[in-house]
């Protein structure tokens, strides 16, 4: 066996991003296993919040989405996981074949395995030739494509984390960076980063219009007010599987470029790198969320497991 | 397409074989895309029917696993499946990429598809020196090795109707037959068979030691009763996957040949049959029986309402 020369401290064994149903019962089965777990994202985020459900075996119907996620909440905290509501901004790989994650109000958590349960976001605007326009100018992925934009004008839209952080990054980048939100719900952290930052808020005001022949030129908003840019950005709710997995250089299947590939075992192609839920491809349903949470929890948690248990011993010799 | 000329009415879309977790969550989405589903197997011999638990999302733990059970029941009947209280004794293949499905009284199911999901049976006696004679007297698959024991004496331990139906067909191949039995529990006419049949019936009493150095010759009872014998089947329960999956040519797990082989849709390698839950291996979970349970009756129900328009089609031709 390789003898590696790790210097830092791996705190978790099992970081889980989402607390939807897949990434609670991910963190349940992690944590009667005995492994450090913390789940992070946000409840009401869950595209089971507002739902009521009466298809999911043994829960009498119809029950709502948001009793079924606070009871989770409460199993995974028995269970030994810590719940922490915030978002993932950053995923990296570090040496020793662990992964750093970053919260959007900058905590960095070391792990040795990732839980992607963020589920899908419906993240279009439903506006008039958007779909034509993607690559023409319309983007949905600020990681992703950025670099295109160097010293252009560029609009985000969006309110949560995703889009004030590529507000931040294209601040960077491009030459103007303004940021069209209806009901901004950001941590205080990033509002202020996002104020200190040369990016023009624009709150309170919509998209109606995209314009542009070939290429987009311009927006109109909801006010009336036109926008010229080069490059729209549309990042709604928190960053997802294109952001974080795919730049990180997990699988995604090949035909739409959306969802995670993964084994019986919810393993990805990376040692340590597991994803459950709606994240993983239809059907989008609880039931099938949590039976792949289960397992990739369960193997995750093995996994690391075993890992520190590797890493005590080289370090000890 | 080549057309085929069938003319069995096909009953049912799905036949699902269990009613645990795995089988009722897969009745209940089946149902709910409106293909006609059928639930066999008993309630009480799932696995979850004595169980207490708290690791499965959304509901608040412990709870016993007979309130579960009997919820889902509702909750598939609610969705539009019967429910039936038996087990099945045989599965056979008919024209048209259809199947037929026999029940322990005899009731003949025609269907589109399978779903398999009994669980697994922990079925060994626990005897010593049980495995050692495994392939040298014992089996536990009559549907398997009963033509291995041709005009021999053979004995049948068990209490269900895997025991009951494997005493019946030993019966027109051995040449002396025993059914040992400490609570018989079979319906009513495996029973009056059981007991036209030539096989002699001891109940209430159980295997105490396994007597033979190279092969098994005979086993002594509790009540000191010795019966000399050339092969013993083990046939706790109802026929499990080896006695009903494999003999159709259900792929098997290789290593282990107790678990049946499935990709991501729950398929096994034969058209229109499926498997969830304890039966495709561990986890042995819930979440994980549900999970299964979820896409293998969203994909049954989609395959065989398809190939109910297709064959319609090729009739009005
Ligand atoms: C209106 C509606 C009705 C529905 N009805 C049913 C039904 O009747 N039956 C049924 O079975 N299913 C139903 N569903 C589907 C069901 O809600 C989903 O299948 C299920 O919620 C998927 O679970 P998940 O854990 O994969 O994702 P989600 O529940 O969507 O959870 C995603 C989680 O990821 C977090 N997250 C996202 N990005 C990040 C990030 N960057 N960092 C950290 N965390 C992040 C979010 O905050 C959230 O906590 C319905 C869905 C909707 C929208
Ligand atoms: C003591 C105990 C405690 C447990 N605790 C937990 C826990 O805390 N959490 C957890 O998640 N899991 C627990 N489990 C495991 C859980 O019960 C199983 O994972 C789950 O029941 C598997 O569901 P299933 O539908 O695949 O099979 P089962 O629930 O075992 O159902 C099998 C079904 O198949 C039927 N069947 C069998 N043969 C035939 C046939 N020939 N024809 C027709 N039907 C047939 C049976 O009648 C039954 O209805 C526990 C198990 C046990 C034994």
């Amino acid at each position: 066996m390789r003898k590696r020369g790790i210097k830092m401290d791996i705190q978790y064994d099992c970081v889980i991003l989402g607390h939807g149903p897949a990434g609670l019962q991910a963190a349940i089965h992690a944590a009667r296993k005995k492994a450090k777990v913390i789940v992070l994202g946000r409840a009401e985020a869950s595209s089971l919040w507002r739902a009521h459900m009466e298809n999911y075996f043994g829960v009498k119907g119809p029950v709502s989405g948001e009793e079924l996620i606070r009871i989770g909440i409460e199993q995974a905290k028995e269970s030994g996981a810590e719940v922490l509501e915030e978002d993932v901004v950053k995923v990296e790989q570090i040496e020793g074949d662990a992964y750093m994650v970053t919260t959007e109000t900058k905590k960095h958590l070391n792990t040795y395995t990732i839980i992607f349960a963020m589920g899908v976001s419906r993240k279009g605007l439903g506006l008039k030739r958007e779909k034509d326009l993607i690559g023409r100018g319309i983007s949905y992925c600020v990681d992703c494509d950025a670099n295109f934009f160097r010293n252009a004008k560029v609009a985000v839209v969006g309110n949560g984390s995703a889009a004030a952080d590529g507000a931040l990054t294209l601040s960077k980048i491009a030459s103007e960076v303004t940021m069209i939100t209806d009901d901004l719900n950001i941590s205080k952290s990033l509002d202020e980063e996002l104020k200190s930052a040369n990016v023009e808020l624009i709150k309170g005001d919509k998209i109606k219009e995209l314009i542009g022949d070939n290429a987009l030129t311009a927006i109109r908003l909801e006010s009336g007010r036109v926008v010229e840019l080069d490059g729209l950005f549309i990042e709604k709710g928190a960053k997802g599987a294109m952001s974080l997995a795919a730049l990180l250089g997990v699988q995604m299947d090949p035909e739409t470029f959306q969802y995670i590939v993964t084994d019986r075992k919810q393993r990805t192609n990376l040692p340590g790198i597991y994803a459950a839920g709606d994240i993983t491809g239809m059907p989008f349903q609880v039931a099938k969320a949590v039976g792949e949470g289960c397992v990739a929890g369960m193997e995750a948690a093995s996994y690391a497991i075993k890992k520190r248990r590797e890493q005590k011993g080289a370090q000890s010799e």
